[in-house]
């Protein structure tokens, strides 16, 4: 079963009977400046490779990446979604007991449970993941563990001490750390916040990214994972079905992960408009938002019904109300571009008001 | 590991040290006529929807498919290329014991064998399927069999009749059909020789189709499974990843399934030019080849190393000696457009001439 996601614009278009390009999506934490120009400018010559198959190593996209990121080509998993490289993550790792940090990304559970992996959830304190209390609450059973950051709903993010104590245990007791870094190139300091640079000395460690977020290409699809978990990267490349990433997807990632103009111009936004945002959100009675570091601002509200209310304006949000340790009243909205944004403020706030 | 396919120009033109705008690859079996004009003119608007993820149901292409094929969307599976349909397969159906008669398409083993599936493989004789030897050949484990129609890289194509009568056996003994007619709209009646219109009646009938040939976009990767069978659909679409199709190979499969001209230009084009071309290569001393209802024609010849003669040439063909059931001497060409194939009868007639 497909599990409920943001940003199904097209089941959103049927159900409130409106066109899919009139919908102003929240629910999906795109990058509001959308598709780069280099990318734009790329397109007629992207589909003349069309006609050839991919290349089934994928090596200029790999050399890319492996340039962007700092890391060998030989750590690199790429995948079709970062969601693809969670399944072959979930496949091939093995892991007996996963510990999931809720609330968090839905697709973890879904992955790890159809490899038979055992599930327990570590419900956060006010939406903190408390590093202490979390090994705490480790069994001996564990041997995996799987840390969103910044969390997705949230927009809480670990330390990086927290972070390196966290490291260094599961390093002794042979538990894998996997950490989804999806959102990390929002956050004020990627270059502080990444845990990337660990993964030659660790290598029970699993960094997952993704470039649908940051460089607005959902529709492409297009991840990947990085360890030095030499094992686990050999498996999964001797295992795994020839040519998942299609060759539009890995020649744009070739293109956005050097076009440093979009990089940049998203990081000065970002920084600026969340704060703007989240100090919008917070002066409204009645939402209570989270402190974030990803491109979205997760919040509770007193009714629990506040996604239908602003469907009425073909405002599309996320009702959280489906992700484990979360209970009615909790939204997530995407952080847009400034006159969305406004929009959406003044509609939270004529709904409220009418209530 | 990566099977050796045909088709990595990227692998070749590093090999050969050539650009690789200067190959003429006859390895990949791809339409000549190219990208569909209905594609090129729908480029532009087709990356405004990169922006959003796909819809994870992907109705708008299910119901292309549904009229194209006259199958009901429940019936039809998508797959990131039909190689995803195939590794679905695998996962799913679950059978214990798969007969594949070889030679065949090589990832059929690959695939199965991940899923803890016996393999054993039937030998044709003279590279024609006798399908009452094939029966007879079952031992009482065999739960599932798999046949390329027509045969890839053979080119031959097993009659209806003979079809049926292993349709019906197979149904009898609770046996799972499956038929891979990647190549079958290349045939001279298509109509006459898909056994789609058994999935209604036989619910161990399961039929793979391929895009990425027919439409040449095998860089796009698309293609579908339709089957009766309804534990099977249900069984993978409970536990598949999410938006395995990107946006724009989506958008494309919708476009071209209409795309009426480009199939009928496509089908009276083949059936001329596989005969000249048959002919043309049954001229040549010392290459024998067979009659082919694909878009390739397989052959023999007295060398093993016609590819690497031809690849100073800058000329790639499939040398076929890694597939089962093959020696040295067989290869396998596509059909391309008049003035490639005669650049490859000629470069062959010299290549012979001199050795």
């Amino acid at each position: 079963m497909i599990k409920k996601h943001g940003g199904n614009v097209y089941k959103f278009a049927k159900e409130h009977q409106v066109n899919v390009e009139d919908i102003i999506d929240f629910s999906a934490n795109i990058n509001p400046f959308g598709l780069s120009d280099v990318i734009k400018e790329a397109i007629p010559s992207m589909f003349e490779k069309v006609l050839n198959y991919p290349d089934p190593n994928y090596t200029d996209l790999k050399d890319v990446i492996s340039s962007f990121e700092g890391i060998p080509e030989e750590q690199i998993i790429l995948g079709n979604g970062a969601i693809e490289c969670i399944f072959l993550l979930a496949e091939h790792l093995k892991a007996k007991h996963l510990i999931i940090p809720v609330p968090t990304f839905v697709e973890y559970e879904r992955a790890f449970s159809k490899y038979q992996t055992e599930i327990s959830y570590y419900k956060m304190s006010d939406m903190i993941l408390d590093i202490d209390c979390l090994i705490e609450s480790f069994s001996d059973q564990v041997d995996a563990v799987i840390i969103c950051n910044p969390n997705n709903p949230t927009g809480a993010l670990v330390e990086r001490t927290a972070l390196e104590k966290l490291l260094n245990y599961t390093k002794e007791h042979q538990i894998a750390l996997i950490m989804d870094e999806a959102f990390i190139d929002f956050t004020d300091d990627e270059d502080k916040n990444t845990m990337k640079t660990y993964i030659d000395s660790y290598s029970n460690l699993i960094i997952l990214k993704s470039l649908t977020k940051f460089f607005a290409i959902p529709g492409l699809r297009l991840g990947y994972l990085m360890t030095g978990h030499k094992e686990l990267i050999e498996s999964i490349n001797n295992n795994r079905m020839p040519w998942s990433i299609n060759s539009i997807a890995s020649q744009v990632g070739e293109l956005v992960l050097k076009d440093d103009l979009y990089i940049q111009k998203t990081k000065e936004w970002i920084v600026k408009e969340r704060q703007w945002f989240y100090n919008q959100l917070s002066s409204i009675d009645g939402i209570y938002p989270y402190t974030s570091q990803g491109n979205y601002i997760f919040f509770k509200t007193d009714g629990s019904d506040l996604d239908k209310q602003l469907a009425k304006y073909s405002i599309m949000i996320r009702n959280c109300n489906n992700y484990e340790g979360l209970s009615e009243g909790y939204f997530r909205v995407a952080i847009k571009d400034r006159n969305s944004n406004l929009k959406l403020i003044s509609c939270i706030k004529e709904i409220l008001w009418k209530s």
